[in-house]
């Protein structure tokens, strides 16, 4: 940790024509992610004493929004666990997938909040859930009255290695992926991989989606941990069943969440616009919301990486044969690395456009440099698109083998 | 203006049953409040250049949403202002009353910069309008693209010296006021009284309710200004129509903001429950909501103030020499200091019992001590709210001198 940098507040009083005044203030801010399996287990406390900063006793109330997914898996556990503590939890079963990731959601979680009469910051609201639920209740959160705590238990693979750990809140507004939300970290995030083991493999490869960029990007070593290990820690569920996929999972997810963590903490609130951590994040917010309900959103972002990989490609960047480890390691974690809409190459320069937008004016589109290491790019023409777009399709045209089937069909929930 | 105070940052990790980190970061905020009159004269170019942090240049575009009411009054001067100065105005009007100020409101700003396809971060969204609009638009700046900066321009004179000088932004949910919204100020605000011009007296006596708070909760001699200029000021809606008059009307609006900032600069985000801002603000919210549309933000303060006034009393905080002062100076200014609903003891009741939550489980109601100070109780009895209503009553049944009447009667926007 640092300390002592120097910030400056007060308040300044100019007299021109009138008075003029500047304000300036400083707002510390201070969030845990905590591991522990198992967290519903009846000798389990890490809830109860787990993180400092959010105690909780005996005969105190917790509002508990749990995704109704979960709820029909887990909701009798999670219960019963409330209960053998004394806390009186009001449990609210909430539907929360992409489609329904809209405001509706989030007034129905406020109407919660009022129904259960929370008590402003000593009451922490319980998110329990994937991305959607957490991203939903979290905004929800940081919204009443203008700030409530709230606790992260993300029960997917996303959830755990992104959506859980950062300080992102946020709903989509129609077409635009979520194009309302605040940065309101959840006071703690407690990680517990055992809730994986009943989530379809088409959702755990989801999340590889994620681990993977930040592998492309940030760490040759994590590629390879995922090279070696990420077809049998998928088809395990992370759920560590003998020795070596223990070491596995724990290798991956810690690495991961330590990569992720060490690009988010000095630039929590985005000021820098060139964030490496947006890697697979250029394309897929519009191809993900243009193909809504087909695309997850971890499938949308290794489309985009397979088409800014077939970019540096073409730019010299990435070998051919790098680019084809990369292509094997997407097809060995069961993913898609090519969707139709990528024919629709309008469709790729709107979503340019609009990521323009988003990151003030430039592309700053982070582009792989061989495997683990990234430069900033800002001359991506519509040619180079389409370019792309080809180069890819040579690779996917219909010949293509049948390792990606397992991402292609989706799984139920609890299948 | 202080620095170099230590904060610490950075990332930590644990290891214990498993990973475990701690996150921490600074936040640094600044904001500016400018004074410039005339702002739409042609050759006023304060909002081109009278603020470093928003310039403004030729060719450039803004989203500028306007109080529907304003727009009727001002804005055909406003876009002609902007085609003068050669910047490309995407003027868009919307209704902002109180019964308005909730989530649809927000979303139609929504709309508007989705419609516009603003630049995160470059083009700020201008809103001008009374404490309703500003209020609206910059909760719906703060959620967009989890924030996309925005400037004040009050048309109110609550917007003046309250509403437009803060951090603060949200809406109403249900009758839950301000139920939701966030801390984010406007990077720029600025101030010209000359809107007042055709503010209804009420609207100027609802904003004199907020600058009576601060006299009489910090500032005696803020106090001595109103007694003594406060009916002739509102009269002349603040427009210095005379030198005595204008050094009256710098006076009291210079000294009411500089001292709400004092107020908000160590505090921005609220972390400090005990706020003397909150003065008139405990049993208000709740009054307002309940009378809507019948009393104003600012009636509603003053009759809490005068409700809380007679708790003081009856504590031997406030003599009844002092009481009588206060009295007749919310006469003066135009306001009510009575309201049938606080005949109501059990409304009084769940209002202060919606604050508690608010203020984190404790009342932490700020009392005044004689003109100008406070200070904070927090063991407030339904018995001793019942009494403070009957001694208020006392003062103001029926044969109550007609002095009030101004602002009973509702007058017309432009009237
Ligand atoms: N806030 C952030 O920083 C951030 C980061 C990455 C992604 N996200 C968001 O996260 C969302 C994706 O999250 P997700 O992939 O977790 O999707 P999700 O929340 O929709 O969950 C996926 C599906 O799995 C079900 N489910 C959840 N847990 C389960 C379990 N243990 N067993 C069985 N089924 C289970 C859910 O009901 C849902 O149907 C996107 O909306 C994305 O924008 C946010
Ligand atoms: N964010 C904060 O810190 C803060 C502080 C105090 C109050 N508020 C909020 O401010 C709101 C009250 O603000 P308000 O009193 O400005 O009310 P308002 O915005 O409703 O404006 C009052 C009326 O005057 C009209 N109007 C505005 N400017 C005019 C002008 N120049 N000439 C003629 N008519 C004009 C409006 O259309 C409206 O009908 C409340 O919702 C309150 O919660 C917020």
């Amino acid at each position: 940790m640092r300390s002592g940098t120097a910030f400056t507040q007060g308040l300044r009083q100019a007299v021109g024509d009138g008075p003029a005044w500047t304000v300036e203030a400083v707002r510390q801010v201070r969030y845990h992610v905590v591991s522990s399996d198992g967290l519903f287990e009846p000798g389990n406390t890490a809830l109860l004493d787990g993180c400092p900063d959010v105690p909780m006793k005996r005969g105190e109330r917790r509002l508990v929004v749990i995704d109704e997914n979960v709820d029909v898996l887990y909701g009798a556990q999670v219960r019963d666990w409330f209960a053998a503590h004394g806390i009186e939890a009001a449990v609210v079963p909430l539907r929360a997938d992409e489609t329904v990731k809209q405001w509706d959601a989030v007034s129905r979680v406020v109407d919660a909040m009022n129904d259960f009469g929370i008590d402003r910051r000593r009451e922490p609201v319980l998110a329990i859930g994937g991305g959607v639920l957490t991203d939903i209740v979290g905004f929800a959160a940081s919204l009443y009255r203008r700030g409530t705590p709230y606790i992260r238990i993300p029960t997917t693979l996303i959830g755990l290695v992104d959506a859980g750990v950062g300080v992102k809140t946020g709903v989509n507004y129609e077409r635009g992926k979520n194009r309302l939300g605040t940065y309101a970290p959840a006071t703690a995030t407690f990680l517990d991989r055992t809730f994986l083991r009943s989530l379809p493999y088409r959702h755990v490869s989801n999340g590889l989606a994620e681990i993977l960029k930040m592998a492309l990007i940030r760490s040759e070593d994590l590629f390879r941990l995922l090279e070696e290990h990420g077809p049998a820690v998928r088809a395990d569920r992370f759920q560590g069943t003998t020795p070596e996929l223990a070491a596995a999972s724990d290798a991956i997810v810690a690495e991961a969440i330590h990569l992720m963590l060490e690009e988010l903490q000095p630039n929590l609130w985005e000021s820098e616009l060139e964030r490496c951590v947006d890697y697979g994040h250029t394309f897929s917010p519009t191809l993900e919301m243009h193909a809504l309900p087909e695309l997850l959103h971890g499938e949308a972002v290794v489309i985009d990486m397979a088409l800014t990989t077939a970019m540096a490609t073409l730019r010299g960047d990435v070998t051919a044969a790098q680019a084809d480890r990369i292509h094997s390691a997407i097809r060995g974690l069961g993913l898609p690395a090519w969707n139709d809409v990528l024919h629709d190459t309008a469709l790729l320069e709107d979503a340019l456009r609009d990521t323009v937008r988003h990151r003030d004016g430039r592309q700053r589109l982070p582009l792989p440099m061989g495997i683990g290491r990234h430069r900033f790019v800002n001359d991506v023409t519509p040619g180079e698109l389409r370019d792309a777009a080809a180069l890819l399709w040579e690779h996917h045209r219909p010949a293509e083998p049948a390792a990606a089937a397992p991402a292609r069909v989706p799984e139920q929930v609890g299948a």
